[in-house]
């Protein structure tokens, strides 16, 4: 996050100056989204609905891939779906849209309101999430061992009324994709969860570029009513940490309420073992807070709309139409390759506006690879060249390199996954440097935090696994450092030396940290 | 609809028999969607959901390659947003699901009710179409002629209350797209309302393989505060219409409402002209309708989610490893090819249950083409094909061709194109055939739907396109016949004689058909 003096980047705000700011100023600047008018909703605009159309894509592939199958179960779902689970769901969230009335009326006034004689008798909940109504219909669609394992999965709306909103990290409304399977027992619904956490983390550290840890959550912050759940944590540049993605092992609880049982090869009849995954829009604000940077947002070209930005420096003369000539070869001779095992995404951008212009704001929204071609170019044979995730010389200058045109042609693909690679060796370099270990009490801890750096980063503390009330007061302890336990990595170095909340020889390694 | 004697046909009720019962039980044993238990919501099951999917895939490509940018807006409009609609338009519609409440809270009994601390200022209508919020939106985003055409779309779920509902076809929830655009002049917004109903007639007879009318709605029937509303228009098996496509050309009125103004060339504020357009899951329903018949449904190629099923003919014994080895090449070998411009969609379904059962759960399913292979067909380097468009022989029993499975795999994606024709072609002659002509009178047109035919199909009137209280006194005598006014084709043949209904010179044609 040094910002070499000789720079004058695109945003006024740094990361470094205020991150939250930042972040704000990206999403507007990049185009991403914005307040809908909508208390809690964002309008999510074309260049950050693009970047969600190329994750459900790659992703959609994977769940497919996986024998998952889509469906879509309704928006509504009538409240006394969730009077049984709050029944036996100790942690239930109540803030939901509740639907009362299915009719306006006019006030008399040259107004509407809700008409008092289209009352429901039953209030419907928009969905904040489907395991009720997928519960449901599981319990009608498995009779015998033979329908097992039953994986579905849909893309839908959800909406959890919030108080404190942040566009793509905590609206509202949010897009994602929710997948719910039944199982004929422990170990096959066990393997599903773990499945889907790694598809996440290979997804996290693939296509987003963006590095994650894959563990199990503390007991205490477990989806409500599941026996397990896992994350994925990526280390945003402020240091802190966002779950990404999560994966439950919901037992038989769940299956219990809604009534999914099968008849086993011995004709008994038996609980299905259930479980459920979901990623979701959020995934998009840690692409922002991994990769961007003072200039902007930094998309990794695998979920780029545009992977490469064509501008032709027009000048309004005769001259311009041999140069879109060019430039239009140029495009399709790109749209012709693969990279990254998909065909290359290129636009050429003719739009009316002065080239520069265009071009900070294509860096803005950090497409990998700008070429900027003038009529001298078109006539040479050449292209100009502005890698994003290399933007600037020593001198403060934007990088371009003029090559022939040939040559970018045969050098292209390669160039789009080297920025993929390099953005995540980056993104993991940083991580690393800010993990901190061998803190070995909680007055080591206090004082780490007490420091005065501005984002201190994750911790690795020895771990002795403590429940109830125990980690209760673990809890509330972290608390008043303002930390929170994010997840025992899968695959963690075995612990040493003792839990530094209990004293006792510590099992496991945890990552605690400020989160989003 | 003739039913050979000798067939026993897969559904036990045919569309003949009951068309309304026969449509319920094709949805329910091609396992397309079934009742939610939510009230006029659906669940749409995996086969359903996968002809969802592949028109999506398919029209988003071409909504795309217009240049329309997709978005997406919020799932809540403020009810005050509506207000505004309502002064303005005379036939707005308040069938809709009213959010009053944000919160659920305990009633004291077990139970749960809304918290009537958490009742909301505002109430919050879920979308029914989201022309107010887009429309704000563009009101915000449109500053100079620059920035028009603005084209937007989104695919979204959208509820309006329905008292009465038919899965697919009339759903208090569904799911569309909707396209948005802003334009500078009329002319520009009245070639994209064209372009977008050009693209589903396209879209209807291309990848559904079902003919359509594309034409202008009469004034009656336009989308209420459009200046022109275009539909596309299709038969069904009863003879009956289904709109299956609207595109609308609002003029300036929806502009001014929303304060959609730019600044022209010569510096003036101007009002914007403004289009919307949407097809939705109702398309399915017409799918079934067109193509289905008394054995299941039948899915045209293009989107069908598998084209091609194997089913191997195991027998429990050694033999079916060598079996499975050769449908799995087969399978591999059919993934390789192209047909209708994609991949190959094909499955090997291995899942347990008899070969024949398998084999008529997939005939009412509808996949195009089923190959059933035995151990000896196997060792012969055989396939047994059975098309599901050409289901029985002359004797009833199912027209399996024995094939060499090279000579299969030299000819797989011509019958998959030939179906996709065939289709076509049948549903084509079927409409002709009972669109009728040369009723030149009121009482002729009485005489005619008076006759006793079980589906009598669509009439073609002369038409002197009447408006105002002549249109509504045409529109009841119509209502008298259970007929409805489709559209005037924009390709129709040129009126002669007199219109029916006013006697005056004709000036066009139009259809009228009962509907649904």
């Amino acid at each position: 996050m040094s910002q070499k003096t000789a720079v004058r980047h695109a945003l006024s705000v740094t990361r470094e100056g205020d991150f939250a700011q930042w972040y704000q100023d990206v999403i507007a600047e990049a185009e991403m989204a914005e307040e809908s008018g909508v208390r809690g909703c964002m309008v999510i605009k074309p260049w950050g609905y693009g970047i969600w159309e190329r994750i459900q894509t790659l992703m959609d592939a994977q769940i497919k891939a996986a024998g998952v199958e889509n469906c879509y179960f309704p928006l509504f779902i009538p409240l006394s779906y969730f009077a049984k689970e709050a029944e036996h769901v100790e942690g239930f969230a109540k803030e939901m849209a509740v639907v009362t009335h299915h009719r306006l009326i006019g006030d008399g006034k040259g107004g509407l309101v809700p008409d008092p004689e289209a009352k429901l008798e039953e209030p419907l909940i928009v969905r904040p999430t489907s395991e009720t109504v997928i519960g449901a219909a599981m319990a009608r669609w498995i009779q015998s061992w033979r329908d097992l394992p039953l994986l579905t999965n849909q893309w839908a709306n959800v909406v959890r009324w919030e108080m404190r909103t942040r566009m793509f990290l905590r609206t509202s409304e949010f897009l994602w994709q929710e997948g719910h399977t039944a199982h004929a027992d422990r170990d096959d619904a066990m393997t599903e969860t773990l499945r889907a956490l790694e598809m996440y983390r290979a997804f996290a550290e693939g296509p987003l570029a963006m590095p994650v840890v894959a563990g199990e959550k503390p007991e205490h912050e477990r989806f409500p009513g599941a026996v397990a759940t896992y994350s994925i944590e990526a280390m945003m540049q402020d240091g802190k940490a966002l779950q990404a993605g999560t994966s439950h092992y919901l037992g038989t609880g769940f299956a219990e309420a809604a009534g999914i049982r099968y008849q086993d090869r011995e004709g008994q009849q038996t609980l299905c073992h259930t479980t459920s995954w979901g990623v979701s829009t959020r995934l998009i604000g840690g692409v922002i807070m991994t990769h961007g940077d003072d200039d902007g947002l930094r998309v990794p070209p695998q979920i780029a709309p545009q992977q490469i930005v064509i501008l032709p420096m027009l000048r309004d003369t005769d001259e311009d139409a041999a140069l879109l000539t060019y430039c239009e070869e140029l495009r399709a001779a790109l749209a012709k390759q693969s990279a990254l095992g998909e065909p290359v995404r290129v636009l050429l951008d003719k739009r009316p506006g002065k080239a520069t212009q265009k071009r900070w704001a294509w860096v803005k929204k950090g497409v990998p690879l700008i070429l900027e071609i003038g009529g001298r170019d078109a006539a040479a044979g050449q292209v100009s060249v502005l890698r994003r995730d290399r933007l600037y010389r020593e001198d403060g200058k934007p990088d371009f390199a003029g090559q022939a045109k040939d040559e970018f042609l045969g050098e292209a693909a390669a160039k789009l996954e080297d920025i993929q690679r390099s953005l995540f060796a980056e993104a993991l370099a940083k991580r690393e440097a800010n993990i901190h270990r061998g803190i070995d009490s909680l007055d080591a801890l206090a004082a780490f935090y007490a420091e005065d750096q501005r984002y201190p980063g994750w911790v690795e503390l020895n771990w002795a696994k403590p429940t109830g009330a125990e980690l209760d007061a673990v809890v509330a302890r972290l608390k008043t450092l303002k930390l929170t336990v994010r997840n025992t990595p899968m695959d963690g170095a075995a612990a040493s030396g003792n839990c530094i909340f209990t004293g006792r020889p510590a099992t496991q390694r945890i990552y605690a940290a400020r989160a989003y």
